[in-house]
């Protein structure tokens, strides 16, 4: 073990600032036998330095002058811990360009600017690592740049968001709507006061465009692949899935097909013996497949304050024993063959679960059928249950129709349903939900 | 990229020698430019060098000489995918002594004498990589290693027999009985011809030690803990657990119990719910609970020619980029403290089910509620089915009982079965199996 502490910068005492400080300090012979030296923090850089904090740190740590970070000699990585696109960006840059390596657990920062940070960081010989940008605790990005290199990773598929996971398990196993969940998230604080971005899907988009440039090589735009969120869920299709033998899950898909690449994030029916559809909770699972080593899962906690730290501080370890710069340089980010093409949304072929609110009468379901067939779209399997009464008096009788497909196109399916739509028979709601493959 | 190629040398064309084989050669191209240099092997020794080979090498590269290999300054690395104590031993060291770095999947080598090999290794400056030698395709050597770094790991609770569990799944799903799926096993490749090391346990507790070793820095011989396996278990005990909300797996635990190291491998009743129960057929998992990131489930084929292959050319690739010599150097097998003392067998504190084939008389269930009692063992639940017929015409009438205790000791239930021993009341067969907790 050497004598010489490795000088440490935190920027950020948000959540997982914070958890980084309290791994720091309370576990710091730990820290520094794994590291094979002392870890020293020299600063701590937060916007308001009056304010109180759980975790104690040393006197004279805390300040809000970034500039004194970039002009210290002795510090030798940061620990950027700031959300957002900036100052989170502008941060990143000038910590590289003062010659830091850096910690991040920022994804939307990766996600839209990635390119510019790596790209910048290999040109000043640099290291970023960002184990803690995707999937918290889980060492998602350490599996698919290390361990499985040996592979081509033909698919990954991924539960990425808790906050989704979590109240899509409370609506399936309690049978309570969306919105009461959602409720409920929030007052236990799996949700953000703003839950926006967790559940119409663009979290987890920018998680996937992450492992998938790692796994690919190919950088993908979060606004180029089809991301549809939890958010206009309904009871009758968690429960219509169950019947089926599926779970409805927020599946992050990127998968290698002839070349192309399939991309989205979706509701999607997953076969409820698959250990995808068997996460509940606001646990998180990847599903990694590879040509060598067949499947492969990972799962634990995907967020919070101690997890994520583990991964922060996992990388800093990293960096310590010089493992993090040989990563760095040998990731599939650098990639210099031609970016794999995007597979078009319209030719992804899976299964449909489709349900339709029918008038109760004669040949309603066999002009459905024709119209589907017609877009060479067959049918698998069927439910119709018994009418009840009309929705409104004296009105038509409508009754749920269940219709579980053959693989198709997308494409087929969004031709066909054009059609559906002009259906005098079908009132709202039409629900298209995909099936796994 | 270096133009200079690795040079490596193979030992054993075995299951796993193959798969390497295989993916060095058809994957040349992807393995160098992860490995950022060429791979070029030199070298393959086997046994019986006319023996027809499923891929396809270059000519003259197959030898039986391994002196060869020791003397070639040339080879940087050899893959050793000997199985077996010895000669794996012998020529284990004498690789470390000729100075290559060696990566290995011999679990069986390491457990007994992995202090040798490794304390070698270390006085030579060498490098040992033995990722494929626990759980195959799984990377849980660099989970615990190197992604934990910022954890104290409290616990491990592993199902890492892949024979075992497919066994124990046909058995639970088919109600098929122990024999006929062990040989149906044995037809399908699952099993070995000689079951033994799988079905007993022993193969589970190998892994285990290096599990151990690894993440709490303790070796502990495979003979210093309790170790049953599969081979008694009963088509009866499966189905009451399932009545109970409970799995039977072929559990393997190693965790800290204040200060202490609790270890054991024997069938355990897992809650169903529990990722480790939805754990089936031939598939490996493994929960690590750390004290920062709480519990992560990694799970795959734990066996396997190409699972395992890529497992070995993960530790090759990290070798080559230099990785491996980093982690090597900071793994907890070197920790220098005292290490933990084994929590003695008596003193484990679990649940228990339990199994009574008792007369259908007054009392009995009172005389063995005493027994337990008076050992302070408190029932948690009771199972008694009405009685059949005498087994032997005119013998008594037996029922079936069937218990699960609250927590208790193992001393305080060895103790108590001792005395339920002498009830006369009490017919073969008894069963006792552990709950995990």
């Amino acid at each position: 073990m050497q004598d010489v502490p490795l000088r440490v910068a935190l920027i950020g005492m948000g959540t997982v600032g914070t958890g980084v400080a309290r791994i720091l300090t309370d576990q710091a012979e730990r820290i520094a036998r794994r590291a094979g030296r002392p870890i020293e923090i020299r600063r701590v850089v937060v916007q308001h330095v009056e304010k109180s904090r759980s975790v104690a740190l040393p006197n004279g740590l805390i300040t809000d002058d970034l500039e004194a970070v970039y002009a210290d000699k002795d510090i030798d990585i940061v620990l950027h811990l700031v959300g957002g696109l900036e100052p989170a960006r502008t941060i990143m840059l000038r910590l590289l360009e003062s010659g830091k390596d850096v910690v991040t657990a920022n994804k939307a920062l990766l996600c839209e600017h990635g390119d510019e940070v790596f790209r910048r960081a290999r040109e000043l010989g640099r290291t970023v690592a960002y184990e803690a940008a995707v999937a918290g605790g889980i060492p998602i990005i350490a599996a698919i740049g290390q361990s499985m290199a040996a592979n081509q990773i033909t698919s990954i598929q991924a539960i990425i968001n808790g906050t989704s996971n979590f109240i899509l398990t409370e609506m399936h196993e309690k049978a309570r709507p969306y919105a009461d969940v959602l409720a409920e998230a929030q007052r236990l604080g799996y949700a953000e006061a703003d839950p926006t971005m967790d559940v119409d899907g663009t979290d987890a988009a920018q998680k996937l465009v992450l492992l998938s440039q790692l796994a690919f090589g190919t950088k993908v735009p979060v606004t180029a692949f089809q991301r549809t969120g939890i958010d206009k869920l309904e009871l009758p299709d968690l429960r219509n899935a169950t019947e089926f033998g599926y779970r409805v899950k927020l599946l992050a898909t990127a998968r290698l097909i002839q070349g192309q690449l399939e991309m989205h994030v979706q509701p999607t029916l997953v076969k409820a013996n698959q250990p995808l559809a068997k996460t509940s909770g606001a646990f998180n699972m990847v599903e990694l497949t590879g040509d060598a080593v067949g499947r492969l899962w990972y799962s634990g906690a995907g967020a919070g304050e101690m997890p994520t730290a583990s991964a922060v501080v996992a990388d800093l370890i990293d960096m310590a024993v010089g493992r993090a710069q040989l990563t760095f340089s040998r990731l599939d980010i650098w990639r210099e063959h031609a970016p794999l093409p995007l597979l078009p949304a319209t030719e992804v072929r899976r299964r449909f679960y489709l349900r339709f609110n029918v008038e109760d009468r004669p040949h309603v379901l066999a002009d459905i059928a024709d119209i589907l067939g017609r877009h060479n779209i067959s049918i698998a399997s069927v439910i119709q249950k018994e009418a009840e009464s009309a929705a409104i008096p004296g009105g038509p009788v409508t009754v749920p129709l269940v219709i579980m497909t053959h693989e198709s196109t997308e494409g087929a399916m969004r031709d066909a349903d054009a059609e559906l739509e002009r259906l005098k028979s079908i009132r709202p709601p039409r629900v298209r939900i995909p099936v796994a493959s």
